[in-house]
């Protein structure tokens, strides 16, 4: 039995990934829609307070391609809490015309692979601010989940720590590469969710995600112990865009 | 061939994961939906009564994600009562507002790796205990289907029974450090749905689930012989919660 | 090249797992279901006949779990007869508050890996009866549909016939230590369905199923060479516990 | 790198499964849905026509289970054609009562593993007659889509054109054992869609479909590098057959 | 840990594919139908005209079999576009009876396994005609999404560079000799969908299409590191066929 790598954990997730059922929306009356995208905005206000106060974080996307239309990604301290923002937000008249896409339920997770001893963690200022992070208002984000290969000789749960801790310490010198074009919230979701990670990744220039990546596929630990789920990859929506994309 | 463990099996075990069809929910009027509310609170009621005569057991629960919005969790001496027990909701007026998100069919099981000889374990309280569980009453529950592996060189129906407790035991080990955080309900689900088991974890503090699963990943009979299902995690509802959970 | 085992084949079987949409079940006058249910057990009294005439048989049972409500499990001489009963079945007005939810096609086959020579086995008085079987009025119904495997070194189809007759022996043996409590009809469908064959099991006490099916994937020809696909458990219905499914 | 087998193309070739809506079909009335087959039924008659013409060639099947309740096998010189009866059968009324089940698309194939030199095989009547098929009028077809397997050390693309030569040399001493009692039809389909090839067996007597691919499993070809994807059997529909099936 | 290989990239790409909802759009009066064509052929011709401006490009082509009916594949500069042009779309009066089959999220992507020392490749002319191509007129297209492999000693992303590009050269050369017949565009989608690249092939006689992909089979690369997704095929449409097919 090898030794489990001690995580930090932060606040949990939710990527809440919604398609918008263009057909009926359109239906409605232009008050009608005018109503429902306030009434929306208002709780996107109402989040933006909480953030202002540091008791979480959301950020919102126009996701590409037909995987889903709106990506809300939401952070809180609770489980509790991101249950009741799911059924605040299907209680609008807006969650009518939002057919269910995709979710991720996790929690912002640091692997410990490289802590100092005698330290306590949660009281140490830098690694407080990557564990309730405030979510970056990049132009882009990428979401996708993964887990880490049990197969035959590529069994990552089967390498001693030391084998896993350099093999984290290679990737994260790939990682540090793009330090100011992407910053990477690692949410880990074992117990949670199907995968044992989520990698939400924000960027300004949306190449960057594909590179950053790909680059990364040809260390030894993604090229043999990297399983990946969906990708998906959205556009920032401010209150303007947000009112543009859905206006008939 | 190869002796397979003996297993205890008791009472027969339904998760019944459910979906809020919300856009209709919210057309009934105010009093249609009151009623709907009450007829299935009646019937959660009488399945107390059923609890408190220690002839069943179930547990309610909001589920975070997409992936479902209620899971009921019930416990019945027969196949049958099961059965019946679906029938019962089907005909609810709250069931035409609800679809089916999954469900999972199986029996709480005991696996014998550990069995002392010359005992009749279905006479020792302790393990009726376990066998005709009465669920705790826990903030938190999370489940998951898995199978032992039969792939080449990682094929656990192809080792001896000593090597297969000996793995269990190691196994029981990481489970024990979590002794009053988690409680853990193994259902078998073999002939019965498509996994192999179910595992049912309960917690009042939901991060001891991905310390749990996570920790005991490292295991070599995870590491190897796991394969798991879709993970879901909810949260506890009692009356008052469902109510406001429901109230538009 | 191995040779291929002779199999015996006797009558074409479709397995038609049927879902009740409940809400739309509902919304009908209680003549109206009245009526819709008379019609159904009009049929099945009319395969009852056919099943008293040894001319084929059926079973019909209530499915735990969201994958199904209702199997109709039916036997005829011919591949057209078995069309002209889905035909006839989607034609009833219980048929439009029916969803389809799995079906499988297939024939009962007998292996011939233990065959005596010299004798025409279809004139064998016991051989018949499995070939032509009149379902078991058992309390309990499992289907699984399965392969073996053509996997690296766990490729069934390149042992030899005696390698493969040594196989089923043994897995035979397991199955005998059931006799009396689990009734196991197999049907071939290599070219018929998706898996090679399926396997539907019928017994007074369920936990049977378990038992068998853990048991024999120890067996080396499970453990290393079977695969298997969805598992469904059922209640039988008779004609009171029918009407008492569907009424409202 | 090996030399790819050169292969001769003939008529281009579309499986149109659907399923029928049978309840909404049933709400037409009965002057609605003669009209509808009526209708549906001139197209096949022109479709007769272009067969007679040797111009194409067309298989109507009703099928058995509930992936598809029809399957519409049709060949035609061109894809564009492929894609005009799509159109034209969409736009019939009773199109409107049809749902998509499954579709493949392909092209007549004959693999030249078998060539002999110096010939054009295009002017070779034997090798135009099965490139441009009539379709057997058997009492049933089998479709199901395969791929060589590539994986491991059971990678057929590795193989020299001499091994492949011989493994497809057995098979095919195997397939003609069928002679008389089942007709083959093999389409490729790389580029085309998600399966290298599709297999269309006709026989009248449905149990050959079963004999033939079950003793070709223990083929190497097909033991070790086939991998299938799902299996559909049909009954022949005429004219008379066609509309009892659609009466209510 | 390997070195990646450099890649150039393009124009954003969105592959759109729908399927028509026939039935509805039977419902759509004359006129109705008339004016939703007209709107969406106005778009078509709006985009020509950014072609013709040469910042960006576009192809639609009517998909064959029951996977999609319609592909609009679209190249822009930013991923920002192709959002605002799906937004777009979705409110077109045809998006109503258009329903959402498949999408693909790339990037025009040259790999520069073959890179030459000292250029400004973005300031290479041909290299430039690549990166933001005017896609050919050509009558048929071809769309699958693929992987390499990563899967015990089949593991590309463990290969040197020079391993790779001794591959890929190899590779090249087959594709070369389809020079004239077929179009390749290669775009990246690793951080943005679900496979790591996109392969769009274009060309005038769409059995080129089978001939290229079965004959690149047999490269090592492919035969050894290539993993495929779905395969779809198409039929160009213009103004006149694009009415056509939606006229009733």
């Amino acid at each position: 039995m090898n030794e489990a790598a001690q995580t930090l954990d932060g606040w949990y997730c939710l990527h809440d990934f919604r398609s918008i059922e263009w057909s009926s929306w359109k239906m409605l009356s232009e008050e009608e829609r005018k109503s429902a995208i306030e009434e929306f905005q208002a709780i996107l206000d109402k989040y933006a307070t909480v953030e202002a106060e540091e008791k979480g974080s959301h950020g919102f996307y126009s996701v590409v391609g037909q995987k889903a239309d709106l990506l809300l990604m939401i952070l809180r301290p609770t489980m509790e809490e991101l249950n009741e923002i799911e059924t605040e937000l299907a209680k609008t008249k807006l969650a009518d015309y939002l057919l269910p896409a995709y979710s991720y339920v996790s929690v912002v997770e640091l692997s410990n692979y490289l802590a100092q001893t005698g330290e306590n963690p949660y009281e140490n200022p830098r690694i407080r601010e990557r564990l309730y992070p405030i979510l970056p208002k990049a132009n882009h984000i990428c979401f996708y989940p993964m887990n880490k290969r049990r197969e035959g000789n590529d069994n990552w749960y089967m390498l001693t720590m030391e084998e896993r801790k350099e093999f984290m310490k290679q990737h994260g010198k790939t990682g540090r590469k793009y330090a100011g074009k992407v910053k990477q919230i690692i949410t880990g979701s074992v117990g949670f969710d199907d995968w044992e990670w989520g990698v939400t990744l924000f960027a300004d220039d949306v190449l960057q995600f594909k590179k950053l990546v790909y680059e990364m596929r040809f260390d030894e630990v993604s090229a043999r112990y990297g399983e990946f789920g969906p990708f998906l990859v959205g556009n920032r929506l401010d209150k303007e865009k947000f009112e543009k994309l859905l206006v008939i």
